[in-house]
């Protein structure tokens, strides 16, 4: 039998796993991307729209190379893990371009067993690099691990500080980025950053069911060997059943939902926080809901702002029928059992100057 | 939330919209079009066999490009149209390669309120241009598009004028196109221009079954952004009950199963008329007839004719035992309720004089 | 009617079909196969990690490149086939890059009648070759095909002696590979050609369950026109009755299940047998189980050694509850009805010198 990954008891604070499988990203990944999301997005849609900007040429969709890269990091991290708990500081940092080659690699920041002593809390920082060894990318998330051997001993328990959110001066802003030819027409809308205003909710009208093809097709793309999203006669033997949706297709698809109302928004800069709140399977709608948590200036720039935005993703239910993403559950706050997803990130977005 | 695009009385004869979101078309596009159709045409399947006839390259496949800037029209001009009436005038003007970015616009010509006075028929002509700015495709198509407010105003109906067929001297045959080291061999087939006669019917062997995954993969790669393709849930409250198949993904498959006895025909040069007579479902299984309609010399050309087709795509049907696309109901001819597809089109074939 | 392709008695010994529809294959497909396949092979996912070893870039998927020739050979050979009986001799002879354009030929090397007369057993060398006329892989395989007239005259019966195995001296080893920067990380495993025994049985735990749109979208990528795998109302009437997976791609599916356990496999030199045991569905699930056969070293390399390698494909039972492919079925060996491939095949494996 094939080794099974690692489990709670195997890691070490401070320990460096260097992943698997460098992937050389190419225009193939971006077609298939789009065919698994419709995204939309004009800087990973059209080179003449993204050599306007000042990029090279267009550049892989964020998320894609976020997928990527986090699959890598599946063999050694979370094979075991029996929840993905969070994420927090992720960064986008250099863009990714058709022909790049990602490796990825993970340093173990945090342990704590369970009080059940079975499992225990995985937190490691997670890191992309290009071929030419530039840091891409980087985010930490923690997962819960099962223990192979239940009686081995608990380590010293270690749990990071995690930055609530990146902050605007800690974005990775292009410094060649320009913005003086921006074409609002090519994004299709003239709403820039000042038209959003914080506590702002969008309701995107559009859903899109997914099927077991559309996310096992995905999450394979992404190199992501997680046996819960591919194998559904094992997963008849879980409590779900069957085949578990990645809940990184789920954010793809939720982001793409939530074009419009937000079409000006030129890349992600960071992920602040994120939870894959319900499960969802092959056959689910989702829909997406945009709050708007704030809106910053950004240091040195009067052509660009960044957005702090909730995106909440929704199964089988539009978004217009969602009044809040918690509900009241015996007196506590829970999150609503059609919400799916609730990510906290942060857009680049233009002003108004650049529109002529 | 967001917004629902145009209704009837938001158009104007004569406004241009400029459509969002220009897309760049790679091999990666290429690939996952082959993916969903099996097509095999050799001048968009090898490099080689496009550059002996003096392309650059092996082309996008004329209907990829046709779906890709179809689909930039729907947000501005149908994303509230109850029905697609019709196509016409259409023209394949230029190749379109790898690495070539294509916009849309469309212009409204014709308007006409219908009696209900809740919908109406808009006309708009689209075109698509490169990133040099030149033309490559050009069509007529008309939809007809629900009032948001039914007191509003009825416009002067204007209907436009549009040619039944493309005239065999309007075709846009590619000057450099050389046919002297033609390979037949190479599309699998001997059978010329000469070969075929007005009236022949050809009974397309091959059958098809789409299902829900691979109609949803192609309408997002053509960033097509109709909801009744995508959204199982809001399909549920419609008359059909669930998504309906895109109308051009229709096209393109019947188009794929045709190969097999029309192997040499080498491009398509125009698209006269369309109609889809009938919807297509996830799961069903389509079949191809094609029916030789004209069979024209072409000016200047004494190695390359053109064949004027009519393609009936067929459901749940072989197609030899469809007797004729129309049948008798109460007296009047309607389509036969197995016909989804009748699409009045012009491809390029050698003739026989290229055979070595 | 189109024309249905040969029949038993169209066969002649010698005989040589030039196949149609040339393909140039590019980073489109690689993209797609490792999306249908989720295959993590190094040399086809990176291409520093390629150039490190001296090729030019990151290799078209061995397999892809087989399947993309062997569809090819369909529409001549093989589209009357009631059963693939085998193959045997395949040799990977160069690499294939993305941007080659592979094109088939198939000669007839033996013919044999079956005693009911209603078909015969046809078998072809099929070649590939790419753009500079450069063959790049060779395979013989034996298909069951039907006569269209029953009474046609049997031919002189001719059975080609076929290697049961490709000699070690036989495989294309690329003069140009080089291993002194062989980077075990980037493969994932230390587990070099010296860690394998004869004998030694890999029970690989991932598993995958391949949907219908799945298995068609592969295998029209490959332009394999085999209408068993597509049209499922044909199906219906078939002993099947619905659309068969296409044994090629169960192939590419195990192999890649494979990769756990088999990580610094480089590439596939040979394929010395191959059976399709059973029909596979859309909904199976399929695990896959290595037998090691034999451990070669190779002539004047002692950095590189070859593994024969038994890959069992399984359906719907995981690899570790196969106890053996073969079961006793009235005194007789038979597979087990859940075996559905038995692939003898041979892969190039760097010995445990290049580790650092």
């Amino acid at each position: 039998m094939t080794a099974d990954g690692n489990f709670f008891e195997n890691f070490r604070v401070g320990e460096t796993f260097r992943h698997a499988t460098p992937r050389t990203v190419t225009e193939g990944d971006a077609a298939l991307y789009i065919g698994l999301t419709g995204a939309r997005t004009p800087l990973h849609s059209s080179t003449p729209f993204a050599q306007s900007l000042g990029y090279r040429s267009r550049t892989t969709d964020d998320l894609l190379a976020f997928h990527i890269a986090f699959g890598k990091t599946v063999t050694d991290v979370s094979l075991n893990a029996v929840a993905n708990l969070g994420y927090a500081e992720g960064r986008f940092i250099e863009p990714v371009y058709a022909g790049d080659t990602l490796r990825a690699e993970s340093t173990v920041i945090g342990l704590r067993q369970n009080s059940s002593g079975k499992s225990g809390v995985v937190w490691v920082r997670s890191r992309a690099f290009n071929q030419m060894e530039r840091e891409v990318l980087s985010w930490a998330r923690w997962v819960m691990v099962t223990k192979a051997d239940a009686t081995a001993p608990a380590p010293e328990p270690v749990v990071p500080e995690l930055a609530p959110v990146v902050a605007a001066e800690d974005l990775a802003i292009p410094p060649f980025l320009r913005l003086q030819d921006y074409d609002a027409a090519a994004a299709g809308s003239r709403r820039m950053w000042e038209d959003f205003h914080e506590g702002e909710r969008i309701d995107h009208a559009a859903g899109m069911t997914v099927d077991d093809p559309d996310h096992t097709l995905a999450t394979r793309l992404y190199q992501n060997s997680a046996r819960v999203h591919f194998d559904a006669l094992a997963m008849q033997h879980t409590q779900f059943g069957k085949r578990l949706m990645y809940g990184g297709h789920v954010i793809s698809v939720c982001r793409a939902l939530a074009f419009e109302g937000l079409e000006n928004a030129l890349t992600i800069a960071a992920i602040n926080a994120g939870t894959h709140c319900n499960p969802t399977f092959g056959g689910d709608t989702l829909y997406a809901q945009s709050h708007v948590l704030e809106c910053w200036e950004l240091p040195e720039r009067n052509d660009l702002g960044a957005l702090r935005l909730r995106l909440i993703g929704i199964k089988n239910l539009a978004a217009a029928e969602l009044d809040s993403p918690k509900i009241n559950v015996d007196g506590k706050a829970a999150y609503h059992p059609n919400v799916v997803l609730d990510l906290d990130y942060t857009v680049l977005m233009p002003r108004k100057r650049v529109l002529n």
